[in-house]
């Protein structure tokens, strides 16, 4: 059996943990987290180059590639405290977005099956699909919710002919019955799509959608709260979705379709810290990292410190000891 | 009669809107909006490039070039709901600021004069004093108010010998009594200009300037209300004049003059939306987006969404129905 | 019947040439040319962003947008001595790359039956299985010889588990019986692909290709004769596929694989003007010009100035007059 | 004697201020501040550039070089109001790093020596060592205690062999005695560096670092208002060491290891002006500028206005008229 | 008197050469060249920028600006072995075409009565009339010849409803007697500028214009021994004007319309050289730098190259010793 | 024992090869080729950056990282018919150029004395010092030729106060006796240093350097045979030493000290091939790519086909049959 590795480029793991092969399962099998490329931009309806996106989630960082990274904040190593290994690439030919998805969501669910969170880093947000599809093929469909961090809803119908793309994947997962609507909660939403058809249909499903004009008046703490009371209602685990365009185009220029007015970066790493510490995450991705249209690489490193804030909350969670964000840094952060 | 279309680059429309011909009034005789393109930058001080900005500001957008623009917070469609029309560019070669100025006044009162509201798409700054004089040559001197968002006072008096430039048409403005300086709001100032002297100028004109430090302590929304009350009394319209540059280079950094410390995109696009959805707007200019200093077209994006967040707020305004901020996206948005 | 326009971007024409529409045989019936634009990159390898190049070849000028070019060498105006339309872009899903080239293929061959020339503007390589196949189905299987300026072969036989991409386009052709493989003729091949096996079965089809290093020892010139003396050897047309990666990186960066070495702009931009003074050309693609890769649009002003080069020089090759080189600019050049 | 003048690029002084030379006492012996030049990034552990951040932030900014900056929110001019000299650049040959900040110390002492407050553009921060070790050579080791904004510990022992390197100047400080662990202030702090066994080491010397989760819980004016108290609490006078990279990368994208998350540009001016005007500072230090990896020059930019905010507050300090920052710009803001 | 200094920038000379002061004759009474700056885009048709062109050449070396620039391959120090000084900018405000090029024309003439050669620093190429005008103000109308490097004949007549612009000094200059047409040179025309009935002008004033089609036929050295014997027919000197986009895009991407398929920097410099080396060069501009679409700062270090080209052969011509190109570096290069 | 692996960046080899750990000689017993990373730019004395020069160089290819390049040209596999691998970067602090170079000198020697043919990546030139030296005290000293590409002499004694640094590695090599100064062959220089003094030194010890004024008048392939006679008379092997900046900056913006005028990238290209075909290179290195100031990596993937064209062209020499530059591409290559 023959890891895949890099679809483009060498074949590197993300901050150098240890490679692991889907094909063979001996190699995965204690693991807590497998990380999964996904190097796909042949959904993506306008900037392409997110199938550079794993590449460049995976080595943006300034520290040594040595699978170790201690939070400052949270006093865990995500990478040593859990066991997270790196699978490469799904090969995903860009003019063959059904195959592609196909093979995504099966190496999705090989993780799944095995135990461990998989954390699929894009590619464009046509992903989406595979990747909650394929934790909810193993879970259980109805029994996963999602908090989706994004600009878009993403629940387009047909777009270019097609019912696959990167603003349709939401509108396949609720359909296909994988996941429900009324336990999908959107973050982030504004600007000029979709049309009123669709946000009708969303309203129909259930959806819970915050644009940035309720965050924005309610602030974002209060609207997390509510929504992780959902996410958590009848559920079994819950799958955080980051559309890095949820952020401001000024925090994440490198990106695809940047809609202004978003989140700044540091809201959105607190919440996924927060959300990664509360609620049981069965599956994670990281999506619409188009490095070509990156500066100095500050997207891609955001959605580098997106994962790595989530797996040092998810360590965290682990142990057991709640986390109190006013304490000193230098304060003992680790007795209860 | 024959329009002239832009003066560089193809001849586009504000995201596909229909297009008129200011030499002609029927092709304008029933238009809310008028845009017209001010491919100016003969009037900055530092980086040129803003000769670009209308054709940056048309077409700088990932959906679809299809004239419609459904607002998902306000649920008015800004270029559906109002009858939004495009005359293209004024010519204005850059080595003659005085010709320039003529002619673009010139068409901003045929706009006005027709009783739509001109939408001028600069250009630098000096373009200010061809938009707001224009209306006001139409609706009477005195007669509007100013409200103005910027980095800088742009009330200089003579500029590299030049009493014409981007740091100087709000005192010409004033002096020509076009606009009462008491009527003056101006929002984001910051930085080290003008000096000492050109303040007690202001001072004694009247104008009420809000610097960022202000800003920060009383916050932006108690500053917004206070302007609002003084640019309505005694005024029968406002002009709503947004330099990109009030926004912090991180988030505008396509610009002439950037002065770091500004707003955000986000309290950007809330500001003109409450002015839009509150005021009796009469004139709008955006300016000083320079596509050569621009990156990922962020800075071109946002004044793209300033326009269609005063369109929408605009089109919102007419139909009577108040705005909740606080309300889901999902819920019923329309109903008073 | 209406026209598609631009799948990416405001729906304008090559230089302001006029429009016409694909699905209305009226309004191309008495074309010499037809601009196609092929916005697609669901077929690269590597760097994507040729689904922008459609728009970047149309509009990278800093004349006016007039649809009138007069060559200053040729004494011609490619734009206006031919009746030159743009068709707009065919519609090409990024993930259905056999959708999409079906489209193409279709859209070619209208344009071709029509007794037009059909110039491509791509768009990844791939394009070109529509394009020259589409010309070949109209002109008859095997009577179209074809001259290929690229860097790479593109005779890959299966990438990424498909038969369709940008490294295959011109082993389909041949296998599909549209093109001869005995009058297919590249120029600018060079660098590390593609292996052995797959130049045996070049060999075996009797191409004909020009690596760089004998267009080094040989000269470009008599490289072009020769291959324009095979080029016409049974055939009835000649088919132009030029890929801008044939220049050197330093002359045309933004593309998807670019290989150092290859031509000068100036180098190719006489030899697409000498072939079209030559040869009966019956269509043209050029091709990989990736926007996002580009700096100060240089590659797209190349790509843009290949098409000019090209109808400027058919437009002289119908007038009959013979053009030579050495005269003078301000010669008498149109007298026999 | 001769002023050495600019290690790289021609010899420009900070905005215009006259040149002194440290060679010649009587050059700067009135002198209120002297800026000196640290063009070396011989110390950083990933993307250099920093030795163009003196020249960068001497010359970023679009108003003119006339050596007179005056701050619309303080009313006073921070380069006429207090005497501010440019001593040119230390030479610091980049593979010589122990020379070089011998080199610097000594320049540092030279003016502290006089009577003036250093202020010291980096560079990497290893200047850091050199910059408040010099000032304390003079004012007592012990005696200055260091207001660091960064968003990383800089504590560090060795790395990659060396004891001296941009993560390690704290640790060298305060070992050596120059400064207090716990008079030291460190706020901003961030990711995944350093890791327990240097943050046990920081603890066991009393330092006081605010961690970004803290000062989103705690609000920054609460942090600042705690630090300044221990600042000057036994100490005679205050260092403020700014990190560009302490602000987000958004913000901030020109410099060596960007961490997103950080904050924003307008949080750290407000921040300096505040301290400048509380606090007795004897040396101010603005480092890790990279204008290689600089966009629009935002980020030299926002250095630049660090340091005029800073020089703007202590001439405001000097005058004893307190500051009021909640009055309108054009009210009287000067008389107490 | 008080030097003027940079318009845009900090006051640097031109590699650190000595300033002097136009309007203090004593200043530059023993000069041998006086550099001017013409920091002026406001007569360009498209991409602006070039204001910035005058600080861009003079700083952009990666040697000390130390005033001396020992050429290897002409073995004279074209800035010690004349005596260079640079008067800083003439102050154009971008949008007073008339009254800019007025100044500047006085400045070139002061310059040129006093006995040196002026080197000026575009600026947009409208500036051309004032360069070489001005030095015909003082050698005679008619008694200086052109010899003029551009991709564009420049020799339009009315632009934007404009006589001024960077498309049509050429023409000015004729029409007003100061240069006369049938001694005006043009290498590296190309394109598609301007049309017919400008080209039928140029040929009945007796320009000799070298499209780069004859250039490549007949190879640049023949051209340019022709070129030079015309020059200097019934001519006292030659002004040189170089437009650098006469460089192919790839070698001079910083431009404000850049025409694929010019010269090589190599053929430039060395044109350069030979021409100055040969011809009594009495003036030279340099024009149409715009740093803000240059990469890397090629473009403007080509035309700082250029300048010291042109001064180190002006050098060498001046010792008598003739100057043998294939002799070894390292050999005798200086005895005849 | 461990291999280091990468300074920065991830651990991966050139282009997939296989690793090897110079710790351990057994791991590089067999190699023909060693590749050796020089991540060092603490000896550059303008624009750093080529730390990332490595990296960069080892993965700037668009085709699968695979360990194995078949060159079209000359129809061997230079990464598989030679046994080639790659032992990783060696640790170089910026800071510390002479512990640095020490350590690669060792790394240098190490491959060489197991018979291997070292590759340095660097870095700056200053390595060069190490490089041929560390080839030279395995072969002896005085026994190794150097061919240096490169537009600077790299000949300077001391810069900035050190005898170290990317303008001296030459003149150490040659002081020290490592190299012959007889036997030191300089192709591209041009430019305004060193200055005259240098050129006497150099002049005294015997080298031979090719100006471009020659080049351009003798031709690049005469002076190549008179340096090649050269390098092998009296010597047993050559040093290939390639300084990326020979090239114009056209073909290579991303570098230090950019000098207009340089060979084209097809001109290196070409020359290298050529030089590994007929003479005993017996080491190589590929210096000065700085990857912060490339664009769309154009300057890192020429430097990558260096190497390859190095090693295709070593592995045809070894085959003992004939190239012949003037065949087909598709004839038989390979029958002598």
């Amino acid at each position: 059996m023959t890891r895949y590795g890099a679809q483009f480029g060498p074949d590197v793991t993300f901050l150098g943990v240890d490679r692991c092969d889907l094909s063979d399962p001996a190699s995965f099998a204690e693991a807590d987290v497998v990380v999964i490329g996904a190097p796909f931009d042949g959904g993506t309806s306008h900037r392409p180059g997110t199938r550079f996106g794993p590449q460049a989630i995976r080595t943006t960082d300034y520290l040594g590639h040595d699978g170790s990274r201690p939070s400052l904040a949270l006093r865990t190593d995500g990478l040593r405290d859990l066991r997270v290994l790196d699978a490469g690439d799904v090969e995903m030919p860009p003019g063959h977005i059904e195959t592609s998805l196909t093979r995504l969501r099966q190496a999705v669910s090989t993780v799944a099956a095995a135990g461990a969170i998989p954390v699929v880093l894009g590619g464009d947000h046509s992903v989406a699909f595979a990747d909650a599809g394929g934790v909810a093929d193993v879970l259980g469909h109805g029994r996963v919710s999602m908090i989706h961090f994004d600009a878009h809803a993403d629940t387009g119908d047909i777009e270019f002919g097609s019912l696959w793309g990167h603003g349709q994947p939401m509108r396949r997962l609720i359909e296909s019955g994988a996941l429900r609507g009324d336990r999908f909660l959107q973050i982030g939403l504004r600007g000029y799509w979709p049309p009123p058809e669709t946000l009708a249909w969303m309203a129909a499903q259930g959806l819970r959608s915050y644009e940035m004009t309720e965050i924005g008046h309610r602030g974002l703490a209060a609207c997390l709260t509510e929504a992780s009371a959902i996410a958590t209602d009848e559920c079994d685990g819950v799958f955080l979705s980051v559309d890095i365009d949820v952020c401001d185009p000024g925090h994440a220029p490198g990106t695809g379709t940047p809609e202004p007015g978003g989140l700044t970066a540091r809201e959105l790493l607190d919440a996924v810290r927060r959300l990664c510490l509360e609620l049981p995450v069965v599956g994670i991705d990281v999506v619409e990292v188009s490095p070509p249209y990156d500066h100095a690489d500050i997207t891609a490193a955001l959605a580098n410190r997106v994962v790595l804030e989530a797996l040092s909350a998810i360590a965290r969670r682990r142990t057991g000891v709640p986390f109190d964000p006013s304490l000193p840094l230098l304060a003992d952060r680790d007795t209860p």
